[in-house]
């Protein structure tokens, strides 16, 4: 299908999406986040502003010789040329002309009091910096869509004039004029009204472009497509200034499985949630479980009340079926578990619970006794999939697996004297434990009792296991269950544990918070041998 | 305003909310959950589903004692009796009728594919159960609105019984239909056209209740109300099943701010920030900093471009002033962020800070500075006032309040040999310290390092200070801030102290979970003894 052709699906996560706060990519993060981008098969990667700052220019530079690009073209951002020179004399439209992309996207002011006071030129003269660089370009040989800026804001306080901008754009050589709600503020039926009056008066073609601070981007993006536009933009995951842009990924799942336009090549929609994780990996901003489509909890459902109707069809209970963007659904084992969803979560681990025998039964019923008195006790086996797994396995197979016999351990967290130094405390775990038939008793040191003890732990089991040396602690929640209780408390930690491929939770709970976190430690260095030798 | 009257605010945190991955609240929580939206000003609180499970049932009987409402009514959630039973016999319809809500929630089905296959009865059986139920619980005094389940998915495949449904509850006696897109999958449009027709053909009063798996509850639900439903339901924080509900901080805000509607009584929405995030200390969800506006970053500009025209008119960068909802404008590189709010923190603390003096002014900026820095550092003072407060009083006063001063401390904490015991590990800390002219070495044991390290350290204080007798630790939470960096995340303590009447709270930040927590213990106390002896 022609990516640059009827419909535009325009990517801007390396430019507008590394605006938001905190999110800073290196030349490198932006290559591999590129690549991601071509594999879900959009259309146009903004890369960036060449000239305007040295990275965006090495990052045109290296794009040049080092991306290959199998669905997407390569898009330079960039400003209009500044009032009274010629475009081609104005040195940042000369970085445009040579960033070596194909396309390059032009932002221009449209609304008339930005024109004053941001740029501080005449309403006449931005016009012609339009007429002019868009022209320029143009003859220069590159493809150029006009990024109108605060368009929709500029459309109510001057609609005679935004609409100039943009008819001005189109007549110059534009191919597309994106609308742009730069402030975020508008909502769906507003930008319908505008999108379809300025495709009626002027008869340009359309882009969209939506910030997310009333909480509808995705939406004002699919209004402004059903009124007529053919061009979206958007970042992956949202990314993006205050609140963000609009999901790409959402918005393009929309289209697809929801308006039925197919808008990407056959058969990478169901790349998305791998995409979309990948992407946050290297940003390096944890991923919203609660995202859209893509997200961890997406399809995620507390089975307890409606297990025995999801057995029948699971499509009673999703919107569509998460195969179509590559996610799963996923059970949770809460409090309100009932056996029909230990059955059916015995399955997603791959155990045949449900096949009548009087000996499943018992056991389904002997795992959900568990899991109830477990949960009663403070346990959560929804988040911790692999500490349920340990469990189910425990019962299934008679015993845990078990590959190393801990004696004891001990954690010393201490200050040196306040009155002469400001360092922060340290801590420092001993553990005695068996493994492989070798007694070890190991030390180790860290900025905190847990970390001190994982460093411990792993070296000592490292000793007979050396493939725990790549198992990392990723993340780590610890959550005080009976609030009022102050001291008395019974706390629940949560560990996420990777092999750097994938990742699993663990969680132990107990009024000590190190021996709650003890226990999640050692449930993910079991789990995590136990998946290495399967 | 009559929140109970021509438009309906319903907020469903506690019931769906609840239903979030990985969230878990107990009566508590729930409790203090209630008290915040009360404050938003909502016109119902649904508190859960009362004999479904011991925890709810606990919840509504505490209520009943505890909760006082200035805004909200309290709604129980239930079901329609079970088929085949009366209504006055079934017990979980008892459990609702003896709640001491007010209002009663019913959910029903309206698709009549869940009719059979979830509920296993017939479509004539249904609609008795929604009439019997309704009439029943009206008969004994209590207001009825209806969740119609599935309504949308309902609405497609059966459209005349979907109607019917609503008629039926309708005429039986209850006061609003809520239209529920259960499985989230609408899109507004859609949402827009049902709506219309239902209230066309049946003339019943419409709610709506939307997921957010298109990524367009927020906009669906506005959808809705501009067809004209005049009840809504959401969640604060968009928590909920999957990917969350409706959030309707981001509803109300859009609702009062852009349609010009009153949904709320004056004044309160400019509570909306700090409330949002009250909440999520208590549902420990660490807050999207891209929360539509009331997120950290919702009005955070980088503002490199852009300072010189954001000076000039900052509503040319922002959809509305931040202050609308109790946010603030933030400029991400200068150091304009926070004045306003510091002084009016202050004048909340019984310091004014703003008479205009270049004293004052520069105390202004220095405390501006410190909290910025710290707050870059993970500290929140948001949740920690008597934090601040030590911090304010230290820049007024020249010297933070002082009442002991700590030489070194250490905490132990181990385990008995594991192959003789299975006992918990147990903490013993030792604190050194001067308190009125002596110095005291103390050891404390407790269930947890931090709980050994509070008795400890009031054991020594309490020998020259008496009061500390009364003060007691209530709460104690601890949230990992960049999660994803595992062992080398930064970890912030939040701790409440109580001196039986009244209670504060303090803050600790630090690599060390131990540090962190040492350092809101000697906060805590030092803010209780400034206070005993002010």
């Amino acid at each position: 299908m022609d990516l640059q052709g009827a419909f535009h699906v325009y990517d801007t996560t390396l430019r507008d999406g590394a605006q938001q706060e905190g999110l800073n990519l290196t030349v490198a993060d932006k290559l591999a986040i590129a690549r991601q981008l071509d594999g879900l098969g959009v259309g146009f990667i903004e890369g960036g502003w060449p000239g305007a700052n040295p990275k965006d220019t090495e990052f045109f530079r290296r794009a040049a010789q080092e991306l290959e690009l199998g669905h997407a073209r390569l898009t330079a951002f960039g400003a209009t040329r500044r009032a009274g020179v010629r475009a081609a004399d104005d040195p940042l439209v000369a970085a445009l002309r040579e960033s070596g992309a194909g396309v390059v996207t032009l932002v221009a002011k449209s609304h008339d009091r930005h024109v004053e006071l941001a740029l501080r030129t005449t309403l006449q003269e931005n016009l012609a910096m339009v007429r002019d660089t868009v022209a320029h370009l143009r003859a220069e040989g590159q493809q150029v869509f006009l990024d109108a800026e605060h368009f929709f804001d500029g459309y109510r306080a001057n609609r005679d004039y935004a609409l100039e901008v943009l008819r001005t754009a189109a007549e110059a050589g534009a191919e597309v004029v994106a609308l742009c709600d730069t402030n975020g503020g508008m909502l769906p039926g507003w930008v319908a009204d505008v999108v379809y009056d300025v495709i009626e008066t002027t008869g340009v073609r359309v882009g969209i472009h939506c910030h997310n601070d009333t909480g509808c981007a995705v939406a004002n993006t699919l209004a402004a497509v059903e009124a007529g536009a053919t061009h979206v933009q958007g970042t992956i995951n949202g990314y993006g200034e205050r609140t963000g842009n609009a999901d790409l990924v959402t918005v393009v799942a929309n289209l697809e499985l929801k308006l039925d336009r197919t808008v990407l090549p056959a058969g990478l929609l169901r790349d998305a949630t791998r995409i979309a994780h990948a992407v946050a990996e290297v940003t390096n901003v944890p991923p919203s479980s609660r995202q859209p489509y893509v997200g961890t909890s997406a399809f995620a459902h507390k089975a307890g009340l409606h297990a025995s109707a999801i057995k029948v069809d699971p499509n009673l209970y999703q919107h569509l079926d998460p195969v179509t963007v590559g996610n799963d659904m996923r059970l949770l084992v809460s409090d309100m578990a009932g056996r029909a969803s230990i059955e059916l979560k015995g399955r997603e681990l791959g155990f045949d619970l449900s096949d009548g025998s009087p000996e499943d039964k018992a056991l389904v019923s002997r795992i959900t006794q568990r899991v109830k008195e477990l949960e009663a006790r403070g346990h959560t086996f929804e988040a911790a999939d692999a500490s349920f797994e340990l469990l189910l396995l425990e019962e299934v197979e008679g015993a845990r697996p078990s590959y190393f016999e801990v004696e004891s351990w001990r954690v010393i967290t201490e200050t040196l004297d306040r009155r002469s130094t400001s360092d922060e405390a340290v801590s420092e775990a001993t553990v005695k434990l068996r493994a492989g038939g070798v007694r070890f008793v190991v030390t180790g040191e860290g900025n905190g009792p847990v970390n001190a003890l994982d460093q411990a732990l792993r070296e000592a089991i490292g000793q007979a296991y050396p493939e725990v040396a790549k198992f990392e602690l990723i993340d780590y929640k610890v959550r005080i269950l009976d609030q009022g209780h102050g001291t008395d408390a019974i706390t629940r930690v949560l560990i996420e544990t990777s092999d750097g491929e994938s990742s699993w939770v663990t969680v132990g709970v107990g009024h000590n918070v190190i021996e709650a976190s003890w226990q999640a430690l050692v449930d993910g260095l079991t789990f995590g041998l136990r998946r290495q030798q399967a």
